[in-house]
């Protein structure tokens, strides 16, 4: 089955939890009521969500109970992009221009705030307190690797664990964190939610690794924003540390390494993507976002045969060949 | 008794506190845990721990439970004044560079999604639901009141209804939650707890104001921030809304209005905060704030008459006369 076929399936539900993000964002207040109209209309896939509805099928489905905790989580990883474009000093996410960009900074900073804050809201309502635990340590670590992020722009020296730490914090957390709390939220036992976190842990690496692969060789179109816009603003990803560790070219490592260091990196940033390229790095990176995917496929063979592991099995498979 | 002796008679608790402060905010990542170390030693005056420990008072006092209380607060609070600090574009607070000066914006911006995470963990570690869901609606509240604050900004068409809602949204919210949670994280009968965070309310309405008139008539060298700040960067505060709307000197109110509307401002803020000083903007602010204060006694006069009430009744009077 196909992607699209999966989210038609889901529709129902889908449309639900998104009437429901409209109503939780809605506020008083003009400005944010804008600000967080705005970045529900730009979208996004609605991962989160969804692994959370998949989760749930494992154990007593309920949809009150996991529509919940999928909007909690999207509402937290909303606040964190927001944020994260005010770091990124991003003009545009999936085509549409950003808070920062439409408004300002300052105005990011508080429509994430805001949505944040609206999911603490949510969060409280949860008479589980193991929900309640895992949701805020993963919102600390979640910061946590936003910070390494800033602390890491234009560092030529990260290497490989250092790479992988922070786009567990920054996308394999949340998404690991969605398909445990779906299933906790509905009583599955404890075994298949340990194989379901796992799932969306691995998912969730090979997914921001495809992400950063993209930025290579996605066009700015199928982005929704500019093409190679992470090196340019300083965002060392793995393509990148290959080819500034890899010993079988020094010289072309050594040479990436000066364009990084220069202050004229953006207007070489076409000559340092073709060297990113030259290098491997591509193809290294999406052989470790295969690795993390065929995990996630083992993974599932220990989960019951129900028709969502066909669902998570699809998603996983997208992932890895996803061209957006 | 004076405050001093308020503070001398809670230290062994404040101590307590202070320490599980240092603890809550350390992080594996060293600029998080410099950022944050930097927020602990910039002090305050911990003002809604000792409101959290009173409030105790008036029921089953029990300083484990109280000093998580007191602890959540004053990281709610902290995260939100170095997000405050990133608005107000303030270079020094309480006589120490902000997290926005020392480091930058975005480290601000991380420092304070850091605190208010860390803040997360610990109220996910309390078994009241009611605690969770007024915490979680007053940090939405407090942020409604930021972004309304940005909003109004250099606005001179402000009036008393919009500056009351602001303030309350900034800070008596805060104190009065504070109260509120002392007494019912201790099983307080109900109707004192009503009354506690009345008194909460109605004593950080009067801290506000006074904070505002504060800006107009204290040294920096009191303040630990440049004097006349306020209205520098286009915080319009009570004393210059009464300035803009008395009807006695329209010129003086046109001359104000033009000054603010001017972008020289920052030029001739003198002569701004002299006009503000000639308009009797600041009785009338005194004033009101004795008129918080006395609604603040009144509601004392309810509560058993046990030495805490005596405490509260002093840092009330502090505030009316506080001069820094």
């Amino acid at each position: 089955m196909k992607l699209v076929n999966l989210y038609n399936k889901l529709r129902p539900e889908l449309i639900k939890i998104e009437n429901q993000l409209q109503k939780e964002v809605d506020s008083d207040h003009l400005l944010l009521k804008q600000t967080a109209q705005h970045l529900l209309e730009a979208g996004g896939k609605r991962i989160r969500p969804i692994f959370v509805l998949l989760a749930g099928k494992f154990g007593n489905y309920d949809f009150d109970k996991l529509s919940k905790v999928a909007i909690t989580l999207e509402l937290i990883h909303m606040a964190s992009l927001v944020h994260d474009d005010v770091i990124d000093n991003a003009d545009t996410r999936r085509g549409y221009p950003t808070v920062k960009a439409q408004w300002d900074n300052l105005t990011a900073m508080y429509t994430g705030d805001y949505i944040l804050a609206r999911s603490l809201i949510l969060i409280s309502q949860f008479d589980n307190q193991e929900i309640h635990k895992i949701l805020s340590k993963a919102i600390v670590q979640m910061v946590e690797g936003e910070i390494e992020q800033i602390r890491d722009f234009y560092n030529v020296d990260q290497d490989l664990p250092n790479y992988l730490k922070r786009i567990k914090r920054k996308t394999a957390l949340l998404i690991s964190v969605s398909c445990q709390l779906g299933a906790l939220a509905v009583d599955t036992p404890r075994q298949h939610i340990i194989n379901i976190k796992r799932f969306g842990y691995n998912v969730g690496m090979a997914f921001q690794i495809t992400d950063d692969i993209l930025d290579f060789t996605a066009t700015s179109e199928q982005l929704g924003k500019p093409a190679g816009s992470d090196l340019k603003q300083g965002n060392i990803t793995l393509p990148v540390i290959y080819a500034l560790q890899q010993k079988e070219n020094p010289m072309l490592a050594k040479e990436l390494r000066n364009l990084i260091a220069s202050p004229k990196l953006a207007n070489n940033i076409e000559h340092a993507i073709q060297l990113v390229k030259q290098s491997g790095g591509l193809e290294f990176s999406t052989k470790l976002s295969d690795q993390y995917l065929a995990k996630a496929f083992d993974v599932l063979q220990e989960l019951p045969d129900i028709p969502a592991r066909k669902h998570m099995y699809d998603i996983a498979a997208f992932i890895g060949k996803r061209d957006y």
